[in-house]
């Protein structure tokens, strides 16, 4: 298991592109697994090569991953996802970046085009109209990507309904969150602090065909060291929650 | 000056889609000047009756207007605008949102789709095509707007430039914040709480021909009360930025 | 087992005097046992009735109960704790105090005397010279209580080493934090949200004699429900860690 | 204007003990007006060299001045003063210790003892008997001083509003703040972000005789830099109020 990104593209061509320089071994590519158990876990139980996942690509892919195997994208109009990050993404060195007077409140845009976890996204779900936008904001650690896609023609929310349980019925670590009232009507990362979860949910408007898919995920658990456990208890036959178990803190 | 969203609009239809019941003055909305100085300064100089403006409406006109009135725009493609924002926008009343331990460290979405202040920013820009989307975060006064658009086939990154520095060049309260070094790089709003800047900018990526475009404010200044004693200083034939000269702290 | 304050206090006229009207049901007091079982273990094994533990109580007793049972305190000088808390000790009614832009980085003094945990702390360490001041702080869960006292002439560090050793050697939910490098050199309520653990710790200026004894704690855990699970655990006979084994998170 | 802590003490014996090594230009020392106006305002007005003040020790001697000066201290009874603080008394060196995932949501302490402007607070207010602890919370700028201290026998409540009253009465940068009812019944730091003002109060348990006087201020302004230029407008004859008008902001 590779947590770095070397080995999560397949095409060295890709990679060459995002990552500004050719592939030192890509002899090796074709024999690792995307590390997602939701996309991969028949192969994943079969490899002996994982890579490890992008935070931002995790959570990219699991809220598209119902509407791109439903087919109801409309693929002729840009996928713009927005993506709110915490502080922790940074890494453990300090910098002025870093700083708690500066980092501090920060509404910070980085990577507001060219964002490499694109090209994991565009693999994975076989797109290649995917942008990625990212902002740093007050939070140590949690995603919420916003997907903001258009649907085909005729698509209903029952569709998207349909597409959602579909995909994540059986998922032990993907929960559907879409609530008429409340305060948690949508994915919130910050009630997934520690745990292996990704929430997903979504809101349609029928009239304009434009569909907001959202996941939130701890990015330090299922975008990162989480899903790595996960794909390990896959590969060694154990229960794949094993380890997994925090169900989070409220209020935190 | 009327601070409410009562005369915002000028065409009662649009009014009647956006806020689900008919205007119950119509004959007073060709009356009202449209309150953002960028926009209508020399009309607020002759009008006696001016609205307010949308906090969200202000800082996506601001991040737009360059690029829609230099005709840049793709407007074939849809206009998404991820913004997000402080607790002060939900006003002053407390309610189980609002109440701290539920309400600190959220990324919560809201109005997903069909934000009311979409229908301010395609009246003011003339466009047809322009989804808001918001996301309350950890954070009081702010509004960050994150435009991602598509621009005509051959435009360069001199052509934004050149589009900004014109329609900014002479306002006292806009400014272009673009750094390709240092931790403010874009626009950011916690150095601009209680000023009445708008700070913009924007990201172009030639190969695709997707910008971001960005602007920063404090709703409760630029976004709201700012705009408007701004606008009552040219009514009243005032020093256009008198009262409003506080420039911000840092670190904050 | 009784989570109000009603049964914490053991005499009668105590109760009446702190909180300013007598008591309903004097002849229950004695059939209760105070419900922190670092102090009281054995009784809560052989009752039926258990009080529930004031969470700024509970920090400051365990803070200071190694120096107390050690018979180290100069109880001549006043015993001042200085506690910091978070927003959750407020309860979960919404009000104008707890609603999030006036709440949002307060640093609030709320009873800067009179504290009525101050009762618990006196009856359970056998003290009468105690003084609390609480302050809320910018967070959700915890609570950092810093006990300023005096020891008695010739006391030395190695004494107050011995006391918390002696006292919380075999607590599975107390810990000794004192280090003289790194960030966590002292408690420190963030990595304790969700977990039943008190972190205890203390510096020692033997110059002055003075010391400051400092426990931090999660009020909603080892400061109320936390407490109140150890102790149904030890009247069950069941494992006293069963259900609270959750280690906390870091970064957090 | 020296704003170092080098010329702040006027003993070369007492810079020795608490800075750990002899002072380097004894001479110099009694030339040097401690530069807090509320203080020295005519000696300020009168030199040419004035010291720096620390900002602990200007929140803790504007908390606590009132009462040395009415002489209603027992100052046989320790003054405990208990400081709470935010990350840019730090200063602008990135570390792990202010790295933001490690500083975010932190109580954490440091000097519980032995902290430096000890020294500037008992000289500055005549005391022998004087403690302080430090504990860094959730903030960017910001003192909070809550000194605990006794009064002497006999002492009213209305002997501290004359103390008060009669210090401050005419200072143009210290309020006092002390209300029945609403949010703000004491001094808060938060308020005070980029102002010059320090606000004081207290409370006062005439059956104990036990005072909790407090003072807020903004670090980087009353704290330092703000006490400075007010010392400095007083040294060239301008009005004391020079380029410190700033009011603050609500909500923050």
């Amino acid at each position: 298991m590779d947590l770095s990104a070397d080995f999560r593209l397949r095409d060295p061509a890709v990679y060459a592109r995002w990552y500004g320089e050719e592939h030192r071994a890509p002899a090796w590519l074709a024999k690792f697994v995307y590390g997602l158990p939701e996309l991969h876990r028949n192969e994943i139980r079969n490899t002996q090569y994982i890579s490890g996942v992008g935070c931002n690509a995790t959570a990219t892919n699991l809220a598209l991953l119902p509407l791109a195997r439903a087919n109801l994208l409309d693929t002729t109009r840009p996928i713009i996802v927005d993506i709110k990050v915490g502080s922790s993404e940074g890494g453990n060195s300090p910098s002025l970046a870093s700083h708690h007077p500066e980092r501090s409140g920060a509404v910070r845009t980085f990577a507001a085009v060219g964002h490499r976890h694109t090209a994991e996204v565009e693999q994975e779900l076989g797109l290649t109209n995917v942008h990625l936008s990212i902002t740093s904001i007050e939070m140590v650690r949690g995603v919420l990507a916003t997907a903001h896609c258009f649907l085909k023609a005729g698509t209903t929310e029952k569709d998207l309904w349909r597409a959602y349980r579909a995909t994540y019925r059986d998922e032990p670590f993907v929960r559907i969150v879409k609530d008429k009232q409340g305060i948690y009507r949508y994915p919130e990362p910050k009630i997934l602090s520690g745990t292996n979860y990704a929430d997903v949910g979504f809101e349609f408007d029928e009239t304009t065909g434009r569909a907001v898919a959202l996941c939130a995920i701890d990015n330090l658990m299922k975008g990162a060291a989480g899903s790595a456990v996960q794909a390990m208890n896959l590969m060694c036959g154990f229960d794949e929650r094993a380890g997994l178990e925090f169900a989070g803190l409220h209020p935190i």
